[in-house]
């Protein structure tokens, strides 16, 4: 059997990149190797001099939505980033930018925060899930 | 194997609650156990006081698209709720609150509706969907 | 092991239909069998009278994305149609409407473009899932 959680971050929202991180988190907190490959908004959110930026909810968050998610960070809890960040060191985590969007969006990886460890192609993303589960965020 | 039929529900919009709930009676009508876990805005939707309500469609649904679900349900089509329940009479259906969701929106398991099992954290829901499927709506 | 792709495509915009499409054209490139299911607004995408249409992007994409994507597009790059017609010359790709959902959009087969191969319920979508990845989009 494939543990490996593979997940693939399309959206860049700030709701749904919390989603992922705790994911990520629980499941490297119970050992298994998680490998998130970035598209298109969810790649734009990792750029360098944008990642502690605020980037929105989903469009049906609305007003009540995003004052909550403020609320939250506003009382210290830990950013989608700093989540990630926490679950590398916890355990087998690995992050990689897809190359085509990449290309959409005329990034190169020094463009990209540290916690990204790489760029690769589909085929290889394909490979590393092997015959685990697949997420689509 | 494992047949386990695991559902992050994140997004809280009739037409991504309805494919939820059709995808969750199809896989129990064929005997495999569901586990729904809801986050964020999916959670929002399933409080007593709002399940019943119009909670929308995507942006992309359009005019067009918003009258034909509403086409439906005027026409007697069973609300994503109402599938819901059906599907946990007919199988192995279990829906649990995300605990970290339940904080965000200050909610006890009291607000929710009794068609929510429970409230579960992230390492529970891993442990659920074990090496089944796992799908992000 | 069951190594076949099912991914249930949910969402109409030319960003999530690009990301389904090069999953697709990768997992036909490495000999997997992957079966597609439209529902919803990815069907409506798939009309004979629309497939070629500008069918927008995520509301999160902004102006910057919407730009880039159409570069790409004047650059010369192949439409989410022509990856998936290609991808289905190259491996075992099945493209499959959802039967509710044509009801819902009132569509015959004939209103689609030919590159859906049929029509069928979500029972025969999950039988054809089997126990590999379902991703939904």
């Amino acid at each position: 059997m494939d543990d490996t959680l593979a997940l693939v971050m399309f959206s860049g929202t700030d709701d749904k990149l919390q989603a992922a991180a705790v994911l990520t988190a629980g499941a490297a907190a119970v050992g298994r190797p998680v490998h998130m490959f970035l598209q298109y908004w969810a790649l734009d959110a990792f750029r360098a001099d944008r990642i502690n930026a605020d980037h929105g909810a989903a469009p049906e968050a609305g007003a009540d939505g995003r004052a909550a998610m403020a609320n939250l960070r506003s009382a210290g809890q830990a950013s989608w980033a700093d989540t990630l960040r926490q679950a590398k060191e916890l355990g087998d985590v690995t992050i990689q930018a897809c190359s085509l969007s990449m290309d959409l969006l005329k990034l190169e990886q020094s463009d990209l925060d540290p916690v990204v460890d790489g760029v690769e192609g589909v085929a290889a993303f394909m490979f590393a899930a092997g015959s685990g589960q697949i997420v689509f965020i």
